[in-house]
């Protein structure tokens, strides 16, 4: 409890000037993350990749690092950062600079624009890609950092960042980023490596996952050319009669990839999955307790979980399940109505996520060897991106901090074994730097990857965090971590 | 032989002055084509389909006929003609006014401005939607028309015209053109129902199908929705652990359709399979003969026949075997590079295509069934056009007509059992008609339904007639039909 006492006695006394200023600069920082969400970054479309980089590089010096630059890659750049004031801790962070494809016609409000709209029972929100998912909380960390320097004062802790450009294709590239020598040498001293996040569902809780699941995503292509069976350009399918489906081929490679279940079946893909220790089957108890299955299924739109599980077991599955799953299917002709048309190829795209002890490489080795064994060995098995599952220690100085950083807000935050979602922390958790690392931030935003992303600027709930709260509690916890 | 040796002699004597008309009108009748083409009716995509009813109908009138009228159906309308000239025997004619989709990107002549392009080997040629199916052929006879009555003649037999214009969406309304009672009256006057076609192979052979097979077209659709199970929309697919998935719900129902060789396995689907009979057997015999392999591997771009079958069993399957094809699949993201969605829906369109005695209700019927035993019972079925099988007897009055116009122009033309592609002829063969019905007409075209679809016009071959001289032939057959 010290810990917990020094921070609140930290806030009582030193750092009222520095939530005065987080008011005073409130438009001065929205006007800033409005202007980055003008500009996206989008590997998958090869959209704005330096431009990118530049406006982070730009960010980060406004913000303070004396310190920033551009990190070439065998793909997209990314930033190194760094912010030594001499204390004793050093923060690592992790931003990604690039944010998901959208497609405006399916938004209410552009998605470049940033616009602040009324959301009844929410409050005003910020509407745009990267919104949520982590321009927003990205820029409430940088807001944090304005305030503490316009209140004449400087980070309690060093400051060591690594920003990459492909978050959102897998981050195919990001360990080139980190293990660069100064780079990796910088965030040695690092205590812990935080990535900011906007993390209250609208009912105000907050879990903190120890670590995350791994994911590869892969394109499955099944082709005449390389099958030698079937067309090798589209013909008329009146010639089904004596030629082979490659799309027939794809699908029936697919359909051994599953159970009849729609569990992964793919031979040897998940040999390693660790069972939940019975510390995190509490933690599933405990979640399934303070979360609401209503909410979740309306949310998600789902009358049932999968095998029919419980609540519980719902939360034991994100928590616990290696995944396949088809993101997209292209093939032939896909307009209105029909075209007799035989194609010649077909893709299939997939991502699977993976649990300890499982890694990015083993999947990849374990679903081409299937396809191979299965009699589709001609199947192509493009790798877009992905990356291991990360785990962080329940009593981690990250996790520690934390906990208590929320209880000094009011907030009881629960653990969870893991997320179902992916990041690449596992660049941190794992050898060399083995260093604790995972998400942290007050506020709260929803539609990340989909229409009408947002992030809440004015609170109207008493319940959930606005900017401003949100800025103060990044400024909270460095001061806890610094102790 | 005493057709063969009448015809010939009215060739000889009264033909003179409508050929000589043929080449003195050809530069009108060509532009007439160019600009039918440049106006395209679609059905897929509801594009122009009374425009183009409007234009066809002023084609026929210019051509002739002295009625030509707008029939209205549930879907896109047609056009019903007739012109009596008081001659002893009636040809029925079954045209389409409708196109295939087009990409114009993927064409190297822009496909509505029907440009004339030299083509090294065949001459030269017109590039466009429709040049090829079936615009080209039906401006073809319809200049035969104009000829004749350019000479002064009118035409050697009664003619009684039905067009659709849903043809490429598999003809959904047509039986509400043809069963018009004053329509379906002026067909059963007929002694044969003809649709214009150039005919010719590269090398200038030419088949004469007995018929062809029938087809559906099907849209299945798995949704969350109707499943009641995954999501009701697409969501992230972290949540893939603990929802089910509608995409690999379509690929497992898509699975059970074929056997592990992609042949049709769908419970009761060609439980109707009529055998090749020896007659059968024989015209594919001395169609592999005939018929070049390599030719036609290379035009496929294929290195292997199905079940690598011998170049004479591919033939047979052309005519024998039923088929199911995916012509295209649809689902979740398909974009560039991956994006980690769990759609909520996923789309297959099939065509499946039939031989006697099957037909399109029964095949509807056992695909429903199927799905509905296999536990995809959700799984929407959305036909979107189809119908039965044709045939057309060996010694019927087309078949022997068509032969020795052929034979006149020293074409020595096959019988085949059946074409491979499907055409709605069974509105003419089954009762209450039960006409003999095919394809008719010499000159040489390519792409139907592909990119640079053209028709020869100028041939630089002297096996490959072109536009004038296929007209010619249009006028031979007439006569030959009149006596």
């Amino acid at each position: 409890m010290l810990t917990l006492v020094a921070a609140a006695a930290l806030a009582a006394t030193d750092l009222k000037p520095v939530y005065a200023e987080i008011t005073k600069r409130h438009a001065e920082s929205i006007a800033r993350l409005q202007k980055w969400i003008a500009l996206p970054t989008i590997a998958a479309e090869g959209l704005n990749a330096e431009e990118g980089v530049t406006r982070m590089i730009e960010l980060l010096k406004e913000a303070g690092f004396p310190s920033a630059e551009r990190l070439g890659t065998d793909g997209k750049p990314g930033v190194f950062a760094a912010w030594d004031v001499g204390a004793k801790r050093t923060v690592g962070l992790y931003f990604m600079l690039d944010v998901k494809q959208f497609d405006s016609r399916e938004w209410s409000s552009p998605p470049l624009e940033a616009r602040l709209v009324d959301r009844p029972g929410v409050g005003k929100v910020m509407i745009g890609r990267g919104a949520e998912n982590q321009k927003g909380p990205e820029a409430a960390f940088l807001a944090a950092l304005h305030a503490i320097r316009g209140a004449g004062q400087k980070p309690p802790v060093n400051l060591v960042l690594v920003a990459e450009g492909e978050e959102e294709i897998g981050s195919p590239h990001f360990p080139q980023i980190v293990h660069q020598p100064e780079v990796e040498k910088a965030l040695a001293k690092a205590a812990l490596v935080v990535m900011p996040a906007a993390s209250q569902g609208l009912d105000g809780a907050v879990d903190i996952p120890l670590g995350s699941k791994g994911v590869i995503e892969v394109e499955l292509v099944s082709s005449g050319e390389k099958w030698g069976r079937g067309p090798s350009h589209d013909v008329h399918s009146a010639n089904r009669a004596r030629l082979d489906s490659p799309a027939f081929h794809l699908v029936q490679a697919l359909a051994t990839l599953v159970t009849p279940e729609g569990d992964p079946a793919i031979d040897g893909f998940a040999d390693k999955t660790k069972r939940l220790s019975p510390a995190e089957e509490k933690m599933v108890d405990d979640a399934a307790k303070r979360e609401k299955e209503a909410d979740e299924k309306k949310q998600l739109g789902v009358a049932r979980w999968a095998h029919d599980a419980s609540w519980r077991d719902a939360l034991a599955a994100i928590a616990s399940k290696p995944t396949v799953n088809i993101e997209g299917l292209v093939a032939g002709y896909t307009g209105p109505g029909g075209k007799t048309v035989l194609p010649h190829r077909a893709v299939a795209k997939l991502d699977l996520r993976l649990v300890p002890d499982m890694t990015a490489d083993g999947a990849l080795g374990a679903l081409k060897a299937h396809l191979q064994k299965r009699g589709f060995a001609d199947i192509e098995v493009n790798m877009t991106g992905g990356y291991d599952p990360n785990m962080t220690a329940a009593d981690s100085v990250l996790t520690r901090k934390a906990l208590a950083t929320y209880k000094q807000r009011g907030i009881d935050a629960h653990l969870l074994p893991r997320s179902g979602g992916s990041y690449p922390g596992y660049v941190f958790t794992n050898p060399p730097l083995s260093l604790p690392a995972g998400r942290f931030g007050l506020g709260h935003g929803d539609g990340a990857h989909a229409p009408d992303e947002y992030l809440l600027i004015e609170s109207a709930n008493p319940k959930l965090f606005g900017w401003d709260d949100s800025v103060k509690c990044y400024v909270d916890f460095l001061y806890a971590v610094a102790e």
